[in-house]
Formats: structure tokens, C-alpha cells, sequence
């Protein structure tokens, strides 16, 4: 992969703050963006233009922070299968111990089963420092499993994924029980920009999401997933910053929710699932250390800090690309007329 | 994206025959994955290799192309939207003469509706020749809704995209209706590769996958998708060969089914929303051209054609990967134990 | 079951008309509810009462109707299952006839196919007339599949219902592809009978069906449906006109979705999988003939109209319990202190 | 509704022992189906009577014993939502407390959140005794948003419920993190009574529940739902028992898993959102009160016993059908026979 005048990287600028935790970070921010889809430029860029002329910008708030593997056994009987689930949940330090010898940044922080029939899904959830965390939750819970196959004679092993994770593959679980950094991301419009920028109105906005995003995405069969486009973004920062992008399948299930405030616009991009890091695969490569290094993300912080910054700029940035796409599917005729203009000026 | 050594592509070997349609395609092929998770390489590499010991290789099978885009318009009522529906779906040739207009390869097949209270979704199907067809089949839309609105009086426009297409979100409707290439690919393999080449046996896969990816996905909340990690195969395809990689949302959603045939195994992977294409945005970048032909997916053939032969490169790849990795998987230690071997060799 | 102080049929009334097909039924109605949660009595009669106090009443569209029964063949492969599906569906007509010879009502619409890896999914949609048609679309499945499995030896079989029907499980396919009468029903209320009658008002009531019904219920993983209680209403409908009574499961998948129309409210229920008939098992027994004379659905009409009156009448009560409901819920403390109220009315 | 003749209780027979939490309960039982869909009867029947053939009986295991009820408040945003939800829940015996003063069996056990945007979905988890506890916990979160909204004015009324309970609606939250008794019961059937009782055998019974349940299920787009019709035992022994049978909406939502043991049989039911109770509406019914106390559910325990006996017999009820559909559906033909030759008997 060697083009780099079609697919390098693309400058944005928002303004701050963006809180994480109990940090605010205020500022412009150049993100990049990898992608065949050139038109995505664009439009993220209109987005993220809008959001240096309003006074706060971006908001973006972390509301949880964690990775999950799950583990699959096999036992007589659900009352066997019960009896060992409780045994192994009354003994979270024991777990910890264990994982806590994989890795000084893998802490376990919760255990959840389920039972079909004699079968066992544990579902252990770690924080896993500033790495998104696979191999290191892949590793913790091998050791967990011989750990537990070790004490307990009434499991034999199942499976080290029991698909009760969920990896890359579109669930309820990652949502409810959390995996990856749950980021929201918000803006407040006034009317005129709206009217201005986006050739817009706040009701139609509202309306446009309940519609097309809520409703269509009901009928369509949706999963947890009410939004226009999250994964063009989430692909595009995920390539430019050396993250393995098939976590665009969960990442991209997230709701965006907007309303009227008067005749200003709240517009919000809620991320339950967004799985990002600062080290491990990828991160070595010369282009992607220096893109973490201009987005922040490569300070010398407390472990995790780094990476929860980076899922904010991401979800910021997904933030940008949809307020953009939705305001130009308010209007008849703009999206495709976009799109043509901006293929005309690229030859 | 500079740097070669780490993600360029990588060759893998197996044989055919391939079917499309009624062509059986024969021999074996080199195929390339660009991925920042290098371990996916030796994985794939080995279910590649299994496949060129089997006598008939890999088998794939397209049981259906489509592209879709779905409009939204908005009416007085249910009653309105539905005579409108019937009015348009009655009218089928004029629709397709309008898409006849917007592209040579843009093929109008079928039109399909939801209503929900006052609104009206069409969703349209396309053939699209060689393209994966987004932006075709969006040029299409464009016109079909003003041609909608300027014969029928009782609509007004809601959007472009009414989320009932969808696209690039996971949801139900793409697998029930048809969006992208249906394709199964199928392996049948001797008891004594299984037992040599993937240490496991024909009835540990079959229990894996009922265990793992069919109950496991279940109990996860999982949609229309029962598999090990399709996603990541995907992205490291699509990425080589130019294709939009937000797609592996909904390629991702496949069933894996494997069953014993006395002590050989029956293994096959259905991915019914696998998008691709060969022409289009990204496909004039250097790397990507030179990696569609050595695919034989240059070649001057009926439209369509190469694009449905990448297809089906594309998903015996998918095997590949879900191959080795369930075979991994059903032996305790071998995942964690293979990841820690190619990363040490890696250095 | 004798106690009828408690569970006997409850009158409600509203106000036509209720478009059926073409039709258009003016008048009011008394429809029964039996149940043993009689705090929906009140409840669902404050929603019909509105119904009564505004011009047009509610409005009933019946935009589908058809009944589903999926088999199950086993075939080779997939190009074996692949070529089988399309030499059953080149042979609708073929099909027709064995149908027509099972019932005089059920009639063969259409056919619809999955393929995953070997296995092959059928599914017959036909009109039943005026039964709710499970155990004729069994009949006629039954007698396709000997058909299917004489005439051509590629296929075994599988079972006669495969799932991909889906009865009386919560699924995607039944809203997509139509699965009993899909039914809208809607009513536009003025402010003052908003702020009267059901003490709230258009922009509450669809603020709340856009956080509770739409985002709440997608969060929690709701599969095509976004409504505050359907299933309520239709057991009690459905046990008053015997009716069987597990379809609520998949008839409670469905969308409420109402907007502000200046100050008055639009507001509908969509309900695409509503499964009822006027024939068949317990039409028979004295309260249910009486309940559905009662309601006009013993008439001697043109086969099925009797069962989409029915419908639609089913409807409606849904919608008059939902608004009721969601009025009661806009108001913090109401909906409790309704319940406390009628408990104590009732000792 | 008076027509004991044909929808009375219909006695069936198994074998214990059942075990619910430490206690095993042993010997048979007869258990009432309320249903107008009478082919019900001798289906299950058949099952139960393989039940007491074999010497274990039927198992039931009880997993997890909760009920829910989710409120929804607004926030200015997401980050005086996540304050708000971090300050509720850090006071988690303040809350336990405002809920114990309305009821005596009522107890907080857990609070999970979820924020969208500016939305705060609190999901409460009670204990609810021998109630079913929907109006139990109503009760107990109006008085808990009351007390949060008087402690905190960042917060503001949004509904009394959210959905993300979630009552009566398919969802995936119920099953993930709990909503009722969650039931496992199982079965190991020798190959002689599979044989001669139910002309079957175990390896047609897995692979019919693979394809059917578990593969038929994905394709439908199911959600946490594969099995072949457990709505219909729900049904009748909640109407048989003074249940709100509503409920079978999320009840039906289970997984059937079946899987040879040599030529033997193990086969099991989970059913995770089983919301029965003994004590509440309906229960006072002549013929309800009869049943509860032939069914030893009646007796002076530990409150929650009584419920948790009688959820662990309606289980039982449900593999009892489960069992004997999924026998007649791996013979072809054998389903339709069936149900023709009992009808003929009915007259």
C-alpha cells in the first residue's frame, strides 16, 4: 500500500473541550483520515468546520472503559455449570492474581456467566491500560481457563472464545455489558450556522434522525444501531492510526440522537463499543506513531489516558461526519450533488 | 501509508474449482491481505494450504447479487403511502427506464416497502456489473425520488437513505432481502488432514461450532450471524484490493456450519451480504489494480463477471481464516501458544 | 376458567371509520378484553373514549396479509440446495395446484429461499382466507414437501418447519417478508383533548415515544419493535375472540410513532405481524361466536374479510391502549397512582 | 369466558427430582394447559409421560431469580447524565432503603445505566418474592425517581419506564442481565425410549435442533431465540395458572440444546426470562387457587419458593412440548399425521 497522494492523511481542525473523565482537554485538532473513499473528506471536514464556530465545540464524555474476552466450558449438567460459576465469581481476587502475572496493565474487573443447557460462558472484562487489549485479555484468559480447569474437575474446556466477548461481530452484549470505550460526543448548533453551514434547520435535523435513523433503523432489523454512517468514520481514523479496523463491526453500532432546543440544534453521537489503542500491532509503523504523536495520544500519561484521549478524537471526528451527512440528507438532491462537485474537483 | 515490510500483501495458495454461476474456475491462486494483526497471515496460510491437499479444494457457491439503497418519503397517512407504494411498485418498466438513464451497468431488479405509520420506505435492488454499486446505486435513487415526486403529489421527501437499505450497519434486513453477493463456500476434508494438519477431528469442529459460534453468538444477542471472525478476513481482502472496508459491518454477519460426515468434515461459511467490486473508487491505485489481475479479476469479460469472481475469492479466503482459527480453537492452550510463536519469529 | 366476574369481555367504543382494503366501516364498537390484569380495562377505555371525541375516529390500513410455513431440505452442497431452490420456484404454478388441493382457502403467493452451506429454507407465503392459517400452511407444507422431495432426488428432508417462518418466536423475517395482516392504525387528536382527556400534550407525547419507545428500546436490544406494551392488549383481545393467543409474540413486534402536528398530535401503531381469524380452532366455542358476532366479524362475506375486520378492530384497541398508556407515562406519578386508584374501585 | 369443556386444565405426569437452588424436589405432578388450541395436549403429554420412563426425570436448575423495572431522566448532557448516575449508584443502600419502605418482599438488588446523549436509562433489579412483581416494582421506582429527583436537580422526569426493562418487548437486555427466573431443565433419555416412544433417535434429534432451532433461528434474524415453539407451553400453563401471559413474549425468548451422548439423548431448555409468580393478580381465581395448590405451590415457605417451584414446573412443561414437536419433526409427515388423527378423536 504505497499511494500516498489518494489515501494519506486528511487535517481537521474542531475545537475542544473535550473531557475525559474528569480531564478537559480545549483545542484544535488535526485528525487524519485513511480511505478510498475520498468523498469522506469532505464532508467531515464541513462537519468539523462547524464545530470551530461554536463556542464550546465538541464535548466528549467517556461513561465506561473496558475489554472482554469469554470463556467457554463444558460441564455434566447446568447444576454443575451453576455450582462452578459460583464458585469462580466468589473468587475474584484468585482471578485477579492470575491475571495480574499476564500483565502489569491487565486488571480484571468483572466476571459474568451465562448457562444454556451444560454449558458455561464466562465473560471476563478487563482494563487493559492504553492497548485495546485482544492479545493481552486472549492471554490473561488462557491462564484463567487453566487456572479454573485446574481446580475445578466438574468443567472440561470448551472454547478460549466462546463468542460471548463479542469479537467483531454485531451483538447486544458489547453494549450492555460494555466492551471498548463507551464515548458520547456532542455539540449544540445555533440556528444560523445551521442555516448557513449546513443548509439546514434544527427541526429538520430532529426529524430527519427519528426517521431515517430511529424507525429506519427499527424497521431494517437494526441491532442497537441507529445511525447513518459511523463506520465510514470509524474506518478511516482506525487505518490512520494503526488500529485493527475490524472492530468497525461493533464500533459502528451506536445511536445518534438529536434535538430542537429552541431553534438551535443538540446533536449527539452516543459510541457504547469503540475500541482504540495507543500501543500494541500497528502502532510501530512510521506513519501512525507520528499521527498519534500530533493527535496527543503518545504523552507520557497515566496507562489508558492516551487511549481514552484517542477514542474522544475519534468519536469527535465520527461526530463530524454525521452531523454532515444528515444535514445534507435534509435536502433533496445534496447528497449526490456533493458528491459529483467533489469528484469533478479531484480529476 | 508507507510502510511495506509490515502490511503489504501476502500470497496464499489454494485450489479450486470455483463456481460462479454455472462456470467452474479451476487452479490455484495467490491472494493478497493487507492487515495491521500479521498473525492473521499464518493463520490464513494454513487453511490455505489444507485446501490445496483436498481433492476438490474449495467450492463457492454465488447464490445471489444485488446492490440496495432504500428512500424515504413521507405522506398524509398510511392509506396515502400505501396507494402511493402500489402505484409505484405497479410501474416497474418506468422505473427501470429512469435507472437506465443514470448508468449503463444500473439495472433495476425488484422494489420493496415498509410503512410505518405515515411513512413510506422503498427500498430499491439493483444490479450494478462490476461495481460494489454505492454511489451508483445512490445516482439512481436521486432520480427515482424526483421522478416519485414529481408524479405523485401525495409524497414529500423524506431522505436519500432511509436506513432501510442498509448500509455499512448491522441489521437484518441485507441477509432477508439480498444486498451484495450471496456466497457459500464449502470444504470437504479427510479425517487425516484434520488430524495432521489441524490437530482436531471432524466431530470437535462440528461440537465447536454448534457450541461457539451458534450458541455462543446467540446467547451474545448476536444478528443473522453465527461465525468465528469473518470480519477480520475481510478487512485484510478488501483492504488489498480496493474495496470500501466499511462493508465488513454487515459482511461480517455469516453462518459457519460444519458437520461430520462419518470422520471427515463437512466446513462451509455463507456470507450472504459480501460486498465488492472491481471497479470503482480505489481500484486505479497501483497496488490494487496489480493485485485485481493477478486475482483474474481484470479480465474482458460479461459486466459483473470479475466482480463475482472476486467475491468468491474473497470468501474462500474467509474459510481460510475460520478454518484454522476454529481449528485453533478447539484444543486448549493452541491459539494463545501459535500467537506467541509467530510474534517471536516476527522479530 | 369460570370465574367471569373477573375475566369476562369488557365493552370499549370507538369511532370508524376503519379502511379495510378499500372498504371503509363507519361506527362505533364495542370490543371485549379478557384478562386477568384488569387495571387494563381503564386504561385501554380512556384511549377509546378520545377515539369517540374526535371527527374521524381511528383509521385502520391494511397493507399486507399472507401466512408463512418454512420447511427444511438437505441437499449435497450448496450448488445442489442452490439448484434445487430455482427449479422449485420456476414451478410456482406446479406448486399452486398441490395447494389448491389441500384447501379451498389457501392459496400459494410466494416463495422465498435461504441457503446455508447445505442446508436449504423454504418459505411458502399463501393467503388463508379467514383462518389464521397455521395448521392449513401445515397442511399444504406438508403435501409441497412430498411434491418437492418425489420429483427430485438431490433433496432430503429436513423437517417441516425449518424456523425461517418464524412462528410464535421473536424474528426479524416475519416484518420483512410478511407474516399475517399488517396493520396501521392512526388518529390525529386536538390540543384540547390531549390537555383534557389525557392531561399532556403533542410535543410530550412525541418526545416520549422518541426516548422511550424508539432510543430505550433500542438500547435494549429490541428487535423491530419500538412500543410501550402492545403485548397486553392483544392477549386480551386475542383470548376474547379465541384467538391463539402465542402469536403475541410475534404480534407484539411493531412501531408507535406519532409527531407533533402544530399542537395536535398525530399519532399510529404499526403492527406488521398481527396473526388472527375469524375460523378455525375455539372460534367455536359460545363466548367467542357471540364476541365475534358482535363485532361483525360473522358475516357472510368474500373469504378473509371477515378475519381483516377483525384485524383491524384488533388494532385500533392496540392503539387506544398505547396512547393511553404513553399519555399516562408523560406525567410523573400518574401511571402508579391510576393503578392504585382502580385497585381500590375494584375491592 | 366459560367453556370448561374445552379449555380446561389438562392433567400431565413426570418424574422428578427437580432441584431448585439446594433443594430437590421428587415425584410426579400434574400440570394444568389452559388452551384453545387443544393439539397442545397430547403433544406435551406424550413428553411428559418419556419423563417418567426414564430414571432421573426431568432437572430444573435455577440460575437467576430478579425482576426489572428501567425509568429514563434527562440531563442537560451526557456528562451531568454520567454525574447523576455515578452519584445513584454510589448510594445504593439510600435507594435500597426508599424501597423497602413499599414493600416488604421488594429488595434492590442491582442498578445498571446507560446513557444516550443527554438520556439516563436506570435499569433497577429487585427481588419480588412470590409476586411476579411487575406492579412491586413500579411502585418501588416511582418512589425512586421521586427521591432522586428531589436529591438532584441536574436531573429532570423522563418516564416512569424506559424500555430498557424491558416488559412484554423481544429484546436482548432481559436475557443479559436478568428479568425474571432464568430456568434451565434438562433430560437424558435412552436410546430405547427414543426409539420406541418417540420413533426417533439422538443424532437426529441434534442435528434437527442445529438446523432447525439453531441455523433456522439465525436466518430468521432470531434474537436469544432458538427453540421450536416454547410459546405455546408458556401459554397454556400460564393461563392455567393465573399468570400475566403477556409475558411469554420475552419468555419464549430460550435456547433448546440437545446433543448425543452415545446413542442416548441429553436434552435441555433454557429459559432465561421466566417471569411467573403465586401470589397477585389472577391468583385469586377459584380455579387458579386450585391449581397453584395442587402444584405444591401454595405452601408455607420462604417467600420466593413458591414461585421459583412453580417456575422450575412450568419449565419442566415447556421441554415436555419442547421434546415431543422436535421427535414428530425429524419424521416426514409425522407432525401433520399427528394433528389430523387427534382431531379426528377430538369429535
Amino acid at each position: 500500500m504505497t499511494d500516498d497522494t489518494l489515501y494519506a492523511a486528511v487535517p481537521l481542525r474542531w475545537l475542544g473541550p473535550i473531557r475525559i473523565g474528569g480531564n478537559v482537554m480545549t483545542g484544535e485538532q488535526e485528525v487524519p483520515l485513511a480511505t478510498y473513499e475520498t468523498t469522506l473528506w469532505p464532508s467531515v471536514r464541513r462537519g468539523a468546520h462547524v464545530s470551530t464556530l461554536v463556542d464550546d465545540g465538541i464535548t466528549a464524555t467517556l461513561v465506561d472503559d473496558r475489554m472482554a474476552r469469554s470463556v467457554l466450558f463444558e460441564a455434566e449438567d447446568a447444576a454443575a455449570a451453576l455450582a462452578a460459576a459460583r464458585r469462580i465469581e466468589a473468587d475474584i481476587a484468585g482471578l485477579q492474581a492470575v491475571v495480574a502475572e499476564t500483565s502489569r496493565f491487565a486488571h480484571l474487573l468483572e466476571v459474568n456467566h451465562q448457562i444454556v443447557g451444560n454449558l458455561l460462558f464466562l465473560r471476563f472484562e478487563f482494563s487493559t491500560g492504553d492497548a485495546s487489549g485482544h492479545n493481552m485479555v486472549t492471554l490473561a484468559s488462557d491462564k484463567l481457563m487453566a487456572h479454573i480447569l485446574g481446580a475445578d474437575r466438574s468443567l472440561s474446556y470448551g472454547s478460549i472464545s466462546g463468542n460471548y466477548c463479542t469479537d467483531k461481530k454485531a451483538s447486544a452484549v458489547n453494549g450492555i455489558l460494555g466492551r471498548g470505550k463507551n464515548v458520547v460526543t456532542e455539540i449544540l448548533i445555533p440556528e444560523e450556522i445551521l442555516r448557513r453551514r449546513l443548509r439546514t434547520s434544527a427541526q429538520k435535523m430532529a426529524d430527519l434522525n427519528v426517521r431515517k435513523n430511529l424507525i429506519g433503523g427499527a424497521v431494517a432489523g437494526s441491532l442497537r444501531s441507529a445511525n447513518a454512517h459511523y463506520a465510514n468514520m470509524l474506518l478511516g481514523f482506525y487505518l490512520a492510526t494503526g488500529q485493527d479496523a475490524a472492530n468497525i463491526v461493533e464500533g459502528s453500532q451506536g445511536f445518534t440522537h438529536g434535538e430542537a432546543r429552541g431553534d438551535d440544534l443538540y446533536f449527539s453521537c452516543t459510541l457504547p463499543n469503540l475500541i482504540v489503542g495507543t500501543v500494541g500491532n500497528g502502532k510501530g509503523l512510521d506513519f501512525v506513531s507520528e499521527n498519534l504523536a500530533r493527535l496527543g495520544c503518545a504523552e507520557d500519561r497515566e496507562p489508558g489516558e492516551n487511549a481514552r484521549r484517542l477514542a474522544a478524537l475519534c468519536a469527535a471526528t465520527v461526530l463530524c461526519g454525521e452531523l454532515s451527512l444528515m444535514a445534507a440528507q435534509t435536502n433533496p438532491g445534496e447528497l449526490m450533488a456533493a458528491h459529483l462537485q467533489f469528484e469533478r474537483k479531484s480529476r
